[in-house]
């Protein structure tokens, strides 16, 4: 059997041999004629009737494995234990660890980074507490906080199951804009006890990220917070998404010629995204906005149960459309999809006004697939990778909590999200503009500088910088002896 | 004048000069003559009537420092803004930081460790909880709690300034045994926040650490927390400290040729660390102890306010002795000092049995100064580094919690913490052990590895140890795809 060209990836085959039944020999035959390559082979346990051995064998993709994996478990005396491919082996003992900035080398050492030097650190700071900035990991570390009760798409799956993908945000964080971020994960899901934990946990922190906290716990969360606490908190899957989702669009409209303020816009799905998406575009000077849920468009004047919906129809809709998505889109210059898959059809694209502009984000499956809405939109954006144009938070948090760190930001205002968003929108050049290429890629080393940059600016504006601007001696300074 | 022989330490003088009437060279001569080294020179601002510049300077000593600065502040247009010395300097920014243990380099890197890839790991925690400890930093990861209510020698001065200290016990936690620890410093001294706190942190970590919380509190918090949660917890500040102090003390009996069970031991002192520390030494087979505290020895059947007094004088003082320290004192093997500076007195020291045995841990000043001790005891142990025979809980508290994660232990037993001394006092060879080296160094490379054995033999043995022996297949191994 051929491998096909391209990379192969290492799977962990773990095997346990009947010593009086299995061949090794046999296993590695059926390995080689399945396609796999052994690379490595350690005995994990070995007594009198069995041995237990860990097969590294190199394949080129996940069926592949399968395959191997049922060909090898069909032999006599072996069991297949387990099958461990790339991505689960990379997550064995976490993501990420904690790490000493200053090795202790001797009892010289000691004394400074432990007892008795550091009580003269401590007594420095209980003096000025502000000092806790310059003199603890506060000055560049934040927590990334979640209850696990919205994770991914996953939907209420608790607190260690989200924990993967809070390492996985300390890992970015890290790379990608040097903060440090460690993971903290609750095991309750009550609005009050989150509140309080986080408040409690605040001194260790310079900001707070909430992460798939399930809405409409999250806005009560965050507001609470953000108003209690003298340290940014920041609901990325609210303020992120809506970020990068200004970002495109700034630079969609750039290349129709339209302005954002002029267009009318549809957005579908009123819940935590959806508000904070249209919240943003409102910032930003946009007021034909329309909000469609299950229900239909959100119509100002009617009430509405979900407390989502009302502040909504309340404050958006200014020619009162009524009726169903299709209805509503009719003359629509922009579509901006927070829902589900497949809500919208191509017999909706023919309706909106020329050019229309499509960002079109459920996960993993769009409101419509680009290949299928290709030839009626002009823009079109997803959250996903495989297609151009990815609205992906990663643009934006990295980014946004280094300015605020830099500036010792005391919380993240309007100005300052709005300039995130223009400053993202900026690394894409008028020359290279172009429907495929609105957005920049997340591995664009420019963007958290650029994005720094504009927070700090607008964090000053908003006179919520805390920190001395950097043209007098900087507030991070050693303190005295 | 003469520079001392012997290391020198740098130290940096931020100086604002103004321009009109500072002379650099002036500076220069003036450190030069005060037996200061510029080693290098930064302008950290400058305008039209000032310039900020930092020297770093060499110095021998932190009075050099102090007389550097004051020369150099007399001189005209020179003010000193700032002396930092190396303690300080390295606390800038914290002393630990976050780092990935895998670095994202392209796309295919980020959809492992984030999404689309992450949420096959997310799931298979979820369908199996325990996953938690192999595929998050819940396998190597724990927290070090405080409350900043009783930090050091220093007292109640709050999460913020508590922080050095923990983040300090974070460095030595990983050094000394690839523990990643994280400081969490609470801003509430609420016995039952705390514990609801606590346990709502408790997905993210494998062990929590209690450190520096003031009794009684700490006694309730450390309970309910053992009972309640399925991970261990450990108040260093009594069950380290009970733990190196049983270490010595197995040593120091060793070399008189007594046995601990047939000691009197005068125990000075009954908080928190004298608690721990008596019980530590009962579970061990002491049955003649005595406390004493500021009315006196602590007598069965009689009553008193402080619960911590009122349980020991249940359940110690076989012979029901009553009176002073002085009194209390005479034919004592073993003294124990948990108290404060100078209250043992020579004249008590000639009342012990012969060999006496003194540990006075009063930091940072002893019960009695060895010097003065030292014509009338056999050993003496404090907990300072500049004596011999430090009792440091640096020498537990790491190899305790390698060992508690390796074995997933669920709580911390009696049987551990006994065999933590054990192993510790073992690690000082009969041939080396002598009055001046009752106790290894910290330095000391042994002793994390035999702790952490013997901890996890102790925790299979009394059943708390959660992962399948070394002889089966690993319970921690590569999770099915």
């Amino acid at each position: 059997m051929s491998i096909p060209a391209g990379a192969s990836t290492p799977i962990i085959l773990r095997l346990e041999l009947s010593r009086s039944t299995a061949s090794f020999a046999q296993i590695a035959t059926v390995i080689g004629d399945t396609g796999g390559d052994i690379v490595a082979i350690d005995v994990t346990r070995s007594d009198a009737a069995s041995t237990v051995r860990d097969l590294t064998v190199n394949v080129y993709e996940r069926s592949h494995a399968d395959r191997i994996a049922a060909a090898v478990g069909r032999l006599p005396g072996v069991r297949v234990l387990q099958v461990s491919d790339q991505t689960f082996l990379l997550h064995i003992g976490g993501k990420i660890e904690t790490t000493p900035k200053t090795p202790i080398k001797n009892r010289d050492d000691l004394s400074r980074v432990y007892t008795p030097g550091v009580a003269r650190v401590c007594m420095a700071i209980h003096e000025k507490p502000s000092r806790a900035h310059t003199l603890t990991i506060k000055r560049n570390t934040i927590a990334v906080v979640s209850d696990g009760s919205a994770v991914l798409g996953l939907g209420n799956i608790g607190p260690q199951a989200a924990m993967p993908v809070m390492e996985g945000k300390a890992v970015l964080f890290k790379q990608f804009a040097g903060v440090d971020a460690f993971p903290i994960c609750l095991n309750t899901q009550d609005t009050e006890e989150i509140i309080a934990i986080v408040k409690a946990l605040s001194p260790t922190f310079g900001g707070i990220n909430l992460e798939d906290i399930s809405a409409p716990r999250c806005f009560e969360i965050e507001r609470r917070l953000a108003e209690e606490l003298d340290i940014p908190v920041f609901h990325d899957d609210q303020h992120g998404t809506a970020v990068v989702l200004l970002a495109g669009l700034l630079n969609a409209v750039k290349l129709t010629g339209k302005t954002l303020e002029s267009c009318k816009i549809v957005v579908c799905g009123i819940g935590a995204a959806g508000t904070a998406c249209s919240k943003m575009l409102m910032a930003a000077g946009v007021t034909n906005i329309i909000g469609v849920d299950r229900e239909g468009a959100l119509v100002p004047g009617k009430s509405y149960a979900n407390e989502f919906w009302q502040w909504y129809a309340d404050n958006s809709n200014p020619f009162r459309l009524e009726g169903s998505l299709s209805d509503v889109i009719e003359d629509a210059d922009i579509f901006i999809g927070v829902s589900g898959p497949g809500v919208l059809k191509a017999e909706d694209l023919k309706k909106m006004a020329v050019d229309p502009i499509v960002f079109a984000m459920a996960n993993p499956t769009p409101e419509i697939l680009p290949e299928e809405a290709a030839p009626y939109v002009r823009v079109m954006a997803t959250g996903r990778s495989d297609y151009p144009n990815q609205i992906n938070n990663v643009l934006c948090f990295p980014g946004i909590f280094r300015g605020i760190l830099d500036c010792r930001a005391s919380r993240v205002t309007e100005e300052m999200k709005l300039a995130a968003a223009k400053a993202i929108a900026s690394v894409v050049t008028d020359e290279e503009l172009n429907e495929q290429y609105i957005i920049p890629s997340v591995f664009n080393h420019l963007v958290v500088e650029r994005v720094r940059e504009a927070v700090i600016e607008a964090a000053y504006a908003s006179g919520v910088a805390r920190k001395e601007t950097p043209s007098k001696p900087r507030a991070s300074s050693p303190t005295p002896i």
